[in-house]
């Protein structure tokens, strides 16, 4: 197992990397828990559950809203929920940042902590102390930074991952080795294939890395002021890909990656053949490089998406494998970059009906 | 002008006390600028706000909810509102309250300051960084800590208030002399009226000795796990009676201040003397010191306000005018004592209908 702590403005948040859901109670503090999951969470590992009341959400990005955090409050409420319950989520990045949010506002603030059952909150959502539900089609408009006490990743709960939600996670690694750690984007090229069929080792060295690189990134910049900005690579466009394709955000963020990669060579930030390294790694991870959305649209979603300042926008680009920077760019070269990327977007020609 | 300071786990906050509210530009931030007030103060003071939009909420306690924070969410993303946007609330506790909740998790945080118009902000609803709204009848259960950059207290504006609004604030300013200052509380006793009918000097220096005391207390205490209990005192009860009474928050308050002390006697804490001259400077002041309420109704609030941590409570005892100390006491406890002030609650006799 490895230990790593996070340390913010407030308490330290502990990611135990490989330890076993069956060691929770190691974790939980004396006195009340309550459990938010999913429903295909409890139905899976109900068993190893901690004993404790179970509230269950619906799965999906549709159910992260402030109708769900309502539900939520209710039934702490009625619960006789205090200052003194701790909060267990127990699920994905979509339970994570739900309950993240729940816990940082009833009463003022709950403690809470996080079994994190999917790659993607391994590896990214349930780290950091970002929560959030989506408001009007925009990804955790409303939301707090606040830290998980602990975040709990037992590698053997990935086993009953569908594909999918592999490859989905599969590209925050990427983006983990793209910004920070040029020997982790080789040992993917080497290892990406274990890696999808999910062997433990391979997978713990990832998830492990994935985590040392955002902790340290979070710890140094809690509130993304600065150098926090740089784990939005390829999410400017991944965000509003989203929102606008039907994409997962895996799906999404691999091609927000793509053209934010293809910006930086062509503003000479980057050299092609380290563009053309990031391509062959995602398609060889079965994660996409284009996507049909009409760049208009994907362009207003931008626009509204919350990383936006006034008439400028904080960008992240490469450098190299394993060095980004973050750029203030304007909002008329943003639509010109979208505009040049047409084609990737919309490689048969066809323009998307809005 | 006074200028006081909180220094809390985040930014510090500024109290300006006696600052005018035409020099408010001085205190905003370059860029842009979003009001919240409410259509009283709107219509009062419209003339000395800044040029920015303006969005209204309604007046009355019933407007502190998820569904009016909701409203406010939706109106920000049409104004096109982003992390740059400064938020300004202008008004008494209901705006401070919502406005510090929407702008503390709109995009996970923008920056926000005060302007406080009611005394009852000035002293206490707008300082020390709590917010929140309603759910289900109970006070601030959804909310966050998190200080405003600025509280701007112009007592000038106090001169609109009606009289039962400056009996309001005044409970709080007897609450800060009974925890903290028996100085204050010496005070009050000789200046209480001209207290009552707003003279400038007068109501200046009691302004600015609560949010001395109260600014202390929270920079020691943000987020209320100890020191700050201190300044729930009367509010144990006094909450609970607003709620199922009907009663203003001043008023619920000066209630639970009575019934804490005369629990601190019965506790052999405090002398009858002292009580006696709580009972004698609430009633000058025109505030309540019984009021018409079920105390089995009042309990069952208790138990399910916010302050409750398992089978004890947090509650604020007095040792003298001037000192207070927290202890824990059981539910049962207080349930004994409530209903030895049963004659209290129900100076007639009679059973409020519930």
């Amino acid at each position: 197992m490895h230990v790593i702590e996070i340390t913010g403005t407030g308490r330290p948040s502990t990611i135990l990397v490989g330890e076993k859901m069956e060691n929770l109670a190691r974790y939980l503090p004396a006195g009340r828990t309550i459990v938010i999951t999913d429903a295909t969470v409890r139905q899976l590992y109900q068993d190893r559950f901690p004993t404790a009341p179970v509230l269950s959400i619906g799965c999906g990005e549709a159910v992260k809203t402030l109708e769900t955090a309502t539900d939520l409050y209710e039934t702490l409420l009625s619960l006789e929920a205090d200052r003194s319950t701790f909060i267990l989520g127990i699920g994905g990045g979509i339970v994570c940042d739900v309950t993240g949010f729940v816990a940082s506002t009833f009463m003022r603030g709950l403690r809470f902590g996080f079994v994190a059952t999917t790659l993607l909150a391994q590896v990214d959502a349930s780290v950091g102390g970002k929560n959030g539900v989506n408001l009007e089609g925009y990804k955790n408009l409303i939301g707090t930074f606040n830290q998980p006490e602990f975040v709990l990743c037992d590698m053997q709960l990935l086993q009953t991952l569908p594909e999918a939600e592999v490859i989905n996670g599969m590209a925050e690694i990427v983006k983990h080795a793209l910004i920070a750690d040029a020997g982790l984007f080789a040992f993917l090229e080497e290892q990406g294939q274990s890696a999808l069929s999910l062997d433990p080792a391979i997978i713990e060295r990832l998830v492990r890395d994935s985590v040392v690189i955002k902790s340290g990134v979070v710890s140094r910049d809690e509130r993304e002021t600065g150098e926090r900005r740089k784990l939005n690579f390829g999410h400017t466009f991944g965000h509003a890909l989203e929102k606008v394709s039907g994409l997962s955000h895996g799906e999404a963020v691999s091609v927000g990656m793509v053209l934010a990669a293809s910006l930086s060579v062509r503003r000479g930030r980057l050299a092609a053949a380290a563009h053309d390294r990031v391509i062959r790694l995602l398609r060889s991870l079965r994660l996409p490089c284009t996507a049909p959305a009409a760049v208009g649209r994907v362009v207003d979603a931008v626009l509204k998406d919350k990383k936006r300042e006034a008439d400028r926008i904080h960008f992240v680009m490469l450098e190299d494998i394993g060095r980004a920077v973050v750029e203030d760019i304007s909002i008329a070269e943003l639509k010109a970059a979208a505009a040049a990327f047409e084609c990737i977007l919309q490689p048969t020609g066809r323009h998307a009906v809005p």
